[in-house]
C-alpha cells in the first residue's frame, strides 16, 4: 500500500484546493473578532500543520465529493485542537511551541485562558451555524476526553505500575480521541454508513495512538531546537511514556532506577544520563516498533473500506507519522 | 409592579419544581463524568443561586408552559456559567470563592483550566443532544462577548480615561451579555417571536448592568465574610469601576488620587483611605442610582411583552439584584 502520491505530510496536493478554502474559512474566523484579540490569535494559528482538518477532509472524500459540511467540520477541528494547545501551554508552563513564544508567555496565563475559551466557543459556533450537530457529538466527546485523560495522568502520582494498558488508556483520551473524533466527522459529512462512520473512528484511534507514541519519542530523542520545546520534558514531569515502560522492563535498569524515575527536578546531569541509558536499552526501537503496529492496524482498517485515492493518501499519511521530527 | 411573590431571590416558590428538575438534570451531567472529575466538580457546583438558570425558565414560561427545551437549556446556561467562574478563578488566582476554596486554590491551575473546559464542552453536549442550535448561537456569541471584554480590560493599563460609556461596554460583555443570551434563550424555547425574543435580550442586559453594577459596590462596601472574597479587589486589580469613575468626576478627589488609583500593589492603608474616602464622596450612592435606573428600564421593557405571573417575577427578580449582599 506504499506509494509516491504524498511526498510531504504538510502538503498533499490532492486536495490542495480544499485546503486553502479550509486555511481561508480558518482565518475569517479569526478575523471576525474584535481588533484585541485577532493580534494574539493570528499567529498563534500561523505554522500548523493541520493534521486534523486534514483528515476530516480525507475521511469525507473517501465516500463523497468535497462538501460544505466538510470544510466547515475541518475548521472546527483545527480551532478546538487549537484552543486546547492554548490551553496546555498555560497549564504546562510552556514559553515556546513550535519555536514561536506562546500566548502565556507573552500575554499572560490571564489571556491565554480567555483566548482559548474564546476559540473554543468560535468552534462551536462554526458547527451550530452549519448544524453539524453530529459532528459536534464527536468533537464534544473528545474534548472532555482530553481534559478527564489530562486530569487523571496529574492527579496519578508518576508510579512504576504504569504498564501498556493504563499508556495506552491515557494516550486514548489525551490525544487519539480527538484524530477519531476528526475521522468520524468527515465520514459523517461524507454520508457514510454507520458502520463505516466507527470504522473510520477505529483508523483515526490506531493513528493518534501511533502519532502519540512517537511524540513520547521524540521527547526522549528530538533536540530542543527540532522539537521547539526542552528536551525530555515528560522526564522533568514524573509522565511515565512508552519508552520509559519498556525501558523499565528491563531488570537491571528497573533495579537501577525504579526510584529516581519517580522523583520530580532531576538534576540535568541525571536527565542525560538516564535519556543515554534508555537510548542504549532498546526501548527506543521497541516503542517505535508498538507505534508501527498501530500504523499497521490503522491501514488494516482502511482496507475494510471501499478504494479510493484519498483512502490511498490516509495510508500514506499514516506512514509519514513514523518519519516525522517535531 | 412592585409585589410580594418573590420573598427571596434564591427560592421562587412558582417555579420550585421545574428548578428541582433543572438541578437534577445539572446534577446528572456532572455525574456522568470520570470519579477524578466528578468529585472537583460536584463540590463547585453546591451553593450557586442558579440566576441564570431561573432566568432562563422565567423568560421562556412568560410565553409558553414549561417544556424540555427550556429545561435543557437552563443547565447548559449554568454549566456555561459555571466554566467562567471556574476559569476566572485561575485568573484572577482567587483562593476562595462563596466562601469555599476554588478548584485552582486546592487542585492547582492545571486540573481548573480543564475543568472549566470539560464543563464547557458538557454544555455544548447538552444543548446539540437537544438540537437547541439558536440557544446554542445566542450562548457561544456571549462567550466569546465575555473573553473578548476581558482581554480587552486587562489590557488597558488603569487610566482616568475609563468613562461611564467605555465602563458600560465592558461590563455588557462581561455580565450583561450572558444574562441577555439566557433570556433569549429561554424566549426562544417558549417559541416567542423574534421581536419579543430581542426584548427579551434588552431586558437581559439591563439587568445585567444592574447586577454587574452592585457587584462592582459590593467590591467596595462587602466585608471578606460577606462576598466570600477579598474586599476592593478592583482596586488591586486597577480596574476603573462606575464608584470610582464617579469619584474621579470630583475634582477634589480627582486631584488627590487621580495618579494613585493608577498604581498596582497600593498598601493596604492607602487602600482603605481611598475606600473610606470614595464611601464619603457620595460615589456609592450613585453608583446605586445607576444601577437603579438599569433596573427601571429593564421594567420597562417588560412592561411590552404579555402580562403573566412570570413576568411579574421577572420585575421582582430584578429589584431583588438591587438588594443583594453578594
Amino acid at each position: 500500500m506504499i506509494s509516491t502520491v504524498n511526498p510531504n505530510l504538510d502538503d498533499i496536493p490532492q486536495i490542495s484546493k480544499e485546503m486553502k478554502l479550509i486555511e481561508n474559512e480558518l482565518m475569517r474566523v479569526i478575523e471576525e473578532g474584535d481588533e484585541s484579540i485577532r493580534g494574539i490569535l493570528k499567529d498563534f494559528f500561523a505554522g500548523g500543520k493541520r493534521l486534523r482538518p486534514k483528515l476530516v477532509l480525507l475521511s469525507g472524500l473517501c465516500f463523497s465529493p468535497v462538501n460544505t459540511k466538510m470544510i466547515y467540520s475541518a475548521v472546527a477541528a483545527e480551532l478546538i485542537h487549537t484552543a486546547s494547545l492554548i490551553h496546555d501551554d498555560v497549564i504546562d508552563r510552556s514559553d515556546y511551541r513550535r519555536n514561536r513564544p506562546t500566548i502565556n508567555y507573552v500575554y499572560g496565563n490571564h489571556t491565554a485562558v480567555l483566548a482559548g475559551d474564546y476559540i473554543f466557543a468560535k468552534a462551536f459556533e462554526v458547527l451550530c451555524r452549519q448544524n453539524l450537530n453530529r459532528c459536534m457529538g464527536y468533537l464534544v466527546e473528545a474534548i472532555q476526553e482530553m481534559c478527564t485523560g489530562e486530569i487523571i495522568q496529574a492527579r496519578e502520582s508518576p508510579d512504576l505500575t504504569v504498564d501498556e494498558d493504563r499508556y495506552f488508556r491515557t494516550i486514548e483520551k489525551k490525544t487519539a480521541s480527538l484524530i477519531a473524533a476528526c475521522c468520524k466527522s468527515g465520514a459523517d459529512c461524507g454520508k457514510a454508513d454507520e458502520v463505516q462512520i466507527e470504522k473510520m473512528g477505529l483508523f483515526g484511534l490506531y493513528l493518534g495512538y501511533a502519532f502519540q507514541i512517537v511524540d513520547d519519542i521524540l521527547d526522549i530523542t528530538g533536540d530542543t531546537s527540532e522539537m521547539g520545546k526542552p528536551v525530555a520534558h515528560d522526564l522533568e514531569e514524573g509522565k511515565i511514556t512508552l519508552p520509559y515502560i519498556y525501558f523499565l522492563r528491563d531488570r537491571v535498569w528497573e533495579a537501577k532506577y525504579r526510584y529516581t524515575l519517580m522523583e520530580r527536578n532531576l538534576a540535568t546531569d541525571m536527565k542525560y544520563q538516564i535519556i543515554r541509558d534508555l537510548k542504549h536499552s532498546g526501548a527506543i526501537t521497541k516503542a517505535y516498533a508498538k507505534a508501527e503496529e498501530c500504523v499497521k492496524k490503522a491501514k488494516e482498517i482502511l482496507n475494510e473500506l471501499p478504494d479510493s485515492i484519498y483512502k490511498q493518501i490516509l495510508a500514506d499519511l499514516s506512514e509519514k507519522v513514523m518519519l516525522r521530527k517535531r
